[in-house]
């Protein structure tokens, strides 16, 4: 369990009551990990099983109720939460369903409305044809968007929060510190990716929960493939890009090494990423919008950027908002987010650079210490 | 990319399409990593990030389209899927849903059904909003269930499969080998968990995407939680249970170890579920149910095992079948499963034992080594 002091909780939930109140929502439905573990504290990697769904309501006044599978009711018991509904999941004949429905039914007046996140980086984690038909079970209740509740919650982070990323931040730090132990000439990718695992986890993640990467001449041609065995070679630059976890919150960033001397293209990319991030940092602030952080990132690349310059972090590896030119979100103190600049240095191959940072009251503050513009060596 | 022949993915498409034939189904629409991994061989530790939706649809006839995010574009490309539709996620005026929408109208003639998987085990993974506003863009196309096709389908391993599995309970075999080295008496549960990940990456591991386990006198509380800091104590039964990943494949067992001298009540509570998994193991057989196992095993249990005594595996934790009374699913040669008998040991404490298995023609083989019923044991 997540071992945060109730009032952490207490404080989520009357967040939440305000703009559900204002929204008009009897209660919230919730079904995905980040989503419940942020009322109930309920962390566990149990979740990698698909077999059980698990829900949470929300009610409008009054704490949150836990209609689980039995297997999580111990766990779930641990925390803060109290009314814990439980059946003994996987049952074919009524997958916790109707249990559900008759939480909702008490919880929930006739005609109330009970919000379910569904916009963009939200989805339903329950089979649709149990979907279907809760839908016919509750009566004059309606199953309606959470009016972005969720999104306008989590994307602002309590101080615990951000201290729990800032951990996970320097555990990665440490870990890329490390990497000339592990990464030379010939030395295949695949090793490095599993060795900079171990390097994770000896400076103190609890699980590594990405790592993706790349190494080619001067820069890479993707950056979500996982390792092949391919030996990194002179001439190489290496990416490293990971999601450690510490205490349930991520850290997103990355690192970039030349193996053996460094051509001017790959060092001159990497300084221009390195300026763009320092760019975007600057222009951190309340009151700025994820569009403008973009855009000052965009300027020092060159103007052509495709895709997001960043996106928000903290329970899981990327949230909002996102680094795009269509992002009106205004930043307020307690978003986390990356700073992610791309430059394609020769025809299909680039140099990624990610940071990870906090806007605070009169600007923003690092979570990761910044890399410098000039690409480390790795021995050739 | 996983790194199968094409062959490997032309087999079950012309399994999928016998079946969608069956089913009178003209595509199938697919969401999820594992579904559309099955399908392509798209591996990438990217569905970390919950912010773009990613598409397959596998028409009646011909090849399957996947459509998908630009960012995906390039590692799509590498495995043998050729029509690959990309826009620039994340777009908040249209996720890929026009796009989507055209190329179900494109594959899919008016009239015609589109499956989607709906049972237990299934999500759909993209936003509820885009989901609802896609059923208005296809004509008299219906989006229906998948009449099982991908249960039934990926319940059955190829051998190619089947040997990715075996390398990944080899893998952690070697890990749990050496978990002498790193638990004794007075060390804490979660440097336990963080060096036991270390030893599955160092014996091969691509990544361990599942740890679990517990610690206590004569059996543990509960399975799923995460570790605490609490230091193992003489007396104690350690279990650890992991899902560690080579090639895309799951492995998911267990080992237990009594910290310092055994108490017999622990000793007889592990040689019986030992017993239990024999039992298992030697009715595992073609035509046997998945409730025979639960009965079989149950019956060596003392016969009020509550929840399930093992499921499926592969590319996924957990799997169907689910081996318990209600599930009647008639095991084939190629099926992988867990055996997983947990017996109550002293109050709200057990002792939990897992094996991974496949069927064969003629009965079943061990993909583990089978543990003996001697609990071994850690330092004092």
């Amino acid at each position: 369990m997540d071992d945060y002091a109730e009032a952490e909780y207490r404080a989520r939930l009357a967040r939440a009551q305000a703009m559900m109140a204002e929204a008009d929502l009897a209660a919230l439905f919730l079904t995905t990990e980040p989503e419940i573990r942020y009322f109930t504290g309920f962390l566990t990697r149990f979740w990698e099983s698909p077999t059980r769904p698990w829900f949470l309501v929300v009610p409008a006044q009054g704490d949150p109720v836990a209609v689980i599978p039995a297997i999580g009711a111990h766990l779930m018991a641990q925390g803060w939460i109290s009314d814990i509904r439980t059946w003994a999941a996987p049952d074919y004949a009524d997958d916790g369903i109707g249990l559900l429905a008759e939480t909702l039914r008490e919880l929930v007046p006739e005609g109330g409305r009970i919000g379910v996140p569904s916009a963009l980086e939200s989805h339903l984690r329950m089979p649709l044809a149990d979907w279907a038909r809760l839908g016919g079970m509750l009566g004059r209740r309606v199953l309606t968007e959470d009016a972005l509740i969720l999104r306008r919650l989590r994307m602002v982070k309590s101080s615990t929060e951000i201290e729990r990323i800032r951990h996970a931040c320097a555990v990665a730090g440490r870990a890329f510190a490390r990497v000339p132990e592990i990464a030379r000439a010939g030395v295949p990718l695949s090793d490095v990716f599993r060795n900079f695992q171990i390097l994770c986890l000896e400076e103190g993640a609890d699980w590594v929960s990405y790592l993706a990467g790349g190494a080619g001449p001067d820069g890479y041609g993707d950056v979500i493939s996982p390792a092949t065995d391919a030996p990194l070679a002179a001439g190489d630059i290496l990416m490293l890009d990971t999601g450690a976890v510490t205490g349930g919150y991520f850290c997103d960033y990355d690192r970039n090494w030349a193996v053996g001397p460094v051509s001017s293209i790959a060092q001159n990319g990497h300084a221009r990423v390195i300026e763009a991030t320092q760019a975007g940092f600057e222009a951190a602030r309340p009151g700025a919008t994820a569009a403008d952080l973009f855009h000052t990132m965009n300027a020092v690349l060159g103007g052509d950027a495709a895709g997001r310059l960043g996106h928000g972090l903290g329970m899981q590896l990327t949230e909002w908002p996102s680094l795009i030119p269509a992002d009106q979100t205004v930043l307020e103190p307690g978003m986390v987010l990356t700073l992610e600049p791309c430059l394609e240095t020769v025809p299909s191959r680039s140099i990624v650079h990610e940071e990870n940072i906090v806007i605070t009251a009169t600007g923003a503050e690092w979570l990761t210490a910044p890399a410098g513009p000039d690409l480390p060596v790795l021995e050739a």
